[in-house]
C-alpha cells in the first residue's frame, strides 16, 4: 500500500532534493520516495511499506534513473527483510521491474547477498535485515561519493577538450540529483562547471515522450540558478549547425562490455549529430552501469514502453499511472513505436567518465581495466 | 471576423479533405478553411471574410504547409479585392504573416499582379477582383496537378533507388492533402506507393512541438488505410540503427538557389542520420518553393516561434490561439529555443523531386535548369 503526502520544497537547497530516504516510524520501516511523475508541478512523496509498492513505483517511473534505481532496489530488499516478507521473491520482483538498467539488479543483489550472508552466519532474521539495510545505505553513500568523483573527472575532461571554459553543454533526459544519491552523473558535471563559473549554458532536450528534460532537468537547473534553455529534441540539430554546442553530456542505463551505451531514446541521434559536427559526445556513469555480462550493444535488451505515451499527452504521468489517461493527440487506433532507450556504439562515444576515471577512446580493454581497479579497491 | 461551424467528415474520401475553398454566399465572398489546429479531434471550418482573418489563421497555423499557404495567400488577395479592401495593404499583411515559406509570397504576388494588370487595362475594380480570383483558382488547380506529377516522379525515383519495392518510408511533419490543392508533396509519394501496393510502412515522426505528424500525418495516413506507425522524433535513430528505414521523404518550406532546404525543425537531424546510415534523404516540393532570390542556406530567415509551444502541452492549438493556454510542463520562467524550421545543406539531400522532374545530385545549376524549363513552359 502506498501513501502520499504533499510537501512544498521552496526552501530546500539545490543539492538536497530528498529523492529517497529510509524512515522508521512506529508502524514499521518505510521507504519514502519523491514522486518524480508529479514534478515540477508538485513535490509529493510516496511512502512504500513493501517491495510490491516499490515495484509499482519503479514501473510507473515515480523513481527512475540508473543509479537511483540501484539504491532503491537495495532498500527494497532491506524493506522486504525488515517487514518479514520473502526476500528472494521480493528481490526477483524488483530486479524484473525494469529490464534495461543494470544498476537495479546490482543494487538488489548487493543487499540480498548481505542479507543471505548474515542469515547464514547468525541464523538471525533481524540481524540479516539490518545487514541488508546497511548494504543499501552503503550503496547510497557510495553513490553520492561517486557523483562527486564523476563530476571532478568530467569537468577536468571538459577543460582538457575545450580549453577556455564557457562551456555550452547539451544534455538529454535527466541525470542530476533526482537519479542519484548525490549530484548525479552528466548533470553533476554541468553543475560542477556552473559552480566554478565555467558553464555558459545548459541546453536541455525536452526528452519525449515523458519529458524528463522539461519536467526534471529544467527543474534541477532552475534550482541551481544555472543558465539553461529548453528545446524540443529535434531542435538540437539547429543548435549544432549554428555552432552552439561545445559538448554533449548524457548518462547511461547500461554500458556493455564493448562500450556500447544504452541510454534514453534520443541519445544515439545526438551522438550521430555530434560526430557529424566534431563535437565531443561524453557519457557519465558509475561503474555499476558497466555490465561485463552484456558483451555488446546488440545484447542489450531495450524496454518497449506503451504506445499511449506517444499518442497521448499528459501533464504528469500521475501517481502510479497504469493506463493512458492523457489527452489523445493522434487518431484513435494509431500504433506507436516507443523504445525507452537506444544504443550508441563505442565508436561514437568520445569518452566514458566514471568515478574511477575516464575511458577514452572507449574500448573493451580500457573499460575492463577500470572495472578491475574498482573491484580490487573494493576487496582490498 | 472569423466564424466556425463544426462538421463531421466520416464519409469523405481520402483525397477529398476540403482544406480550402472559395464560396459566394449572399453576404459576400468568403474563404473557408479546415481549421488544422483542431485535427484530428474535430473537423471544424473557419470562415474568413477578410484578409485580416486569414492573416490570423495563417499565424495560428489553422492553415499551413508551403503549397497551401501560397494558395491561401492568393485567395486572400482575391478576397480583399472582392470585398473592396486596399489590395496592396492586404497583400503586404499576408506576405508578412509567416516569413519562411516562399510560396506564400509567390501566391500573394501572383494574385496581386493579376489584379493590378486588369485594373490598369480596364480601370474596373470588379473585373480586377475577378482576375485576382481567377489567378488564385489557377494556382490552386496547378498545385493539384503538380502534386500528381511530383508523386509520379517521386515514386519512379524510389523504385530506381530501392528496386524491389516494399518501401519503408520515414516522414517528418505533414505534407499531404492538408498542405496542398492535391495529394501534397512527400506524403503524395508515399500515397502513390501505397496505392500501387509498394508501401510497406510509413514511419510518422510526431514532429514536436506542434505534433503535425501525430495530429495531421497520422490522420491522413489513417484515412488512406496505409500501414503507418507513429514515433517520437528522437526514436528515429533507433529505426535507422535497426535498418528499418529505406528512405526519408520530407517536404520543404523554402529551397535556396544552392539547394539548401528549409523545412520543419527536425528535418536536418534526419538528413544527418540518413547520411550516416546510407539511406536516401529525398525532398519533395513544387518549383514555387525554390527561391532564386535566396542564394544559400545562411540567407534563409528561420521563424522563431513562442517558447510556450515547448514549455506547455496543448491538446490542439485551439481556434486562433494567441497565448499559451496549455498545460505547463516545464518550471515557470523556463526559456525555450523554438525555431520552426531548420536548414539542410544540399550535400545531405539525395534528390529534390519537383513537378518538373528530379534534381540529383542537388546543385545550383541543376535547380536553375528546372526552374528555367518551367518558366519557359509557363510563358511558352
Amino acid at each position: 500500500m502506498a501513501d502520499q503526502q504533499a510537501r512544498t520544497g521552496g526552501d530546500r537547497r539545490p543539492s538536497e532534493i530528498p529523492v529517497i530516504r529510509w524512515e522508521e516510524p512506529p508502524e514499521g520501516p518505510v521507504l519514502v520516495l519523491l514522486d518524480q511523475t508529479r514534478l515540477p508541478a508538485e513535490e509529493a512523496e510516496l511512502v512504500c511499506t513493501d517491495a510490491a509498492a516499490l515495484v509499482e513505483a519503479i514501473r510507473a517511473l515515480a523513481v527512475r534513473g540508473a543509479p537511483l534505481l540501484g539504491i532503491a532496489g537495495a532498500y527494497g530488499v532491506a524493506l522486504a527483510a525488515a517487514r518479514g516478507f520473502d526476500v528472494a521473491e521480493a528481490a526477483r520482483a524488483l530486479e524484473e521491474a525494469r529490464p534495461t538498467a543494470v544498476n537495479l539488479s546490482v543494487g538488489v543483489r548487493r543487499a540480498q547477498a548481505a542479507h543471505r550472508a548474515e542469515l547464514a552466519r547468525t541464523g538471525d532474521a533481524t540481524a540479516a535485515a539490518t545487514a541488508a539495510l546497511a548494504a543499501a545505505q552503503a550503496l547510497h553513500r557510495e553513490d553520492a561519493e561517486a557523483s562527486t568523483r564523476m563530476a571532478a573527472h568530467g569537468l577536468a575532461l571538459l577543460d582538457e577538450l575545450l580549453p577556455g571554459g564557457g562551456h555550452r553543454i547539451l544534455t538529454h533526459c535527466n541525470s542530476g540529483s533526482l537519479v542519484s544519491g548525490g549530484d548525479g552523473t552528466a548533470f553533476a558535471v554541468a553543475l560542477a562547471a556552473h559552480r566554478q563559473g565555467r558553464l555558459r549554458r545548459l541546453w536541455v532536450d525536452e526528452t519525449r515522450p515523458l519529458l524528463q528534460g522539461a519536467r526534471l532537468t529544467a527543474y534541477e537547473a532552475a534550482r541551481t540558478g544555472m543558465a539553461y534553455t529548453l528545446l524540443t529534441d529535434n531542435a538540437a540539430g539547429s543548435l549544432f549547425a549554428a555552432g552552439e554546442v561545445d559538448a554533449v553530456l548524457v548518462g547511461a542505463d547500461r554500458i556493455a562490455a564493448d562500450g556500447s551505451v544504452a541510454n534514453k531514446v534520443g541519445s544515439y541521434p545526438l551522438a550521430v549529430l555530434a560526430r557529424y559536427h566534431h563535437v565531443p559526445f561524453i557519457v557519465v556513469a558509475p561503474l555499476t552501469t558497466v555490465d561485463p555480462d552484456t558483451p555488446d550493444g546488440a545484447s542489450i535488451e531495450v524496454e518497449q514502453r506503451p504506445g499511449y505515451e506517444v499518442t497521448e499527452l499528459a501533464a504528469s504521468q500521475g501517481p502510479m499511472a497504469g493506463a493512458g489517461g492523457g489527452i489523445v493527440v493522434a487518431p484513435l487506433g494509431t500504433q506507436a513505436y516507443n523504445p525507452a532507450f537506444d544504443v550508441t556504439p563505442p565508436e561514437l562515444v568520445t569518452a566514458i567518465v566514471t568515478e574511477e576515471g575516464v575511458v577514452s577512446p572507449v574500448t573493451a580493454e580500457a573499460l575492463a581495466g577500470l572495472g578491475a581497479g574498482s573491484r580490487e579497491a573494493a576487496t582490498g
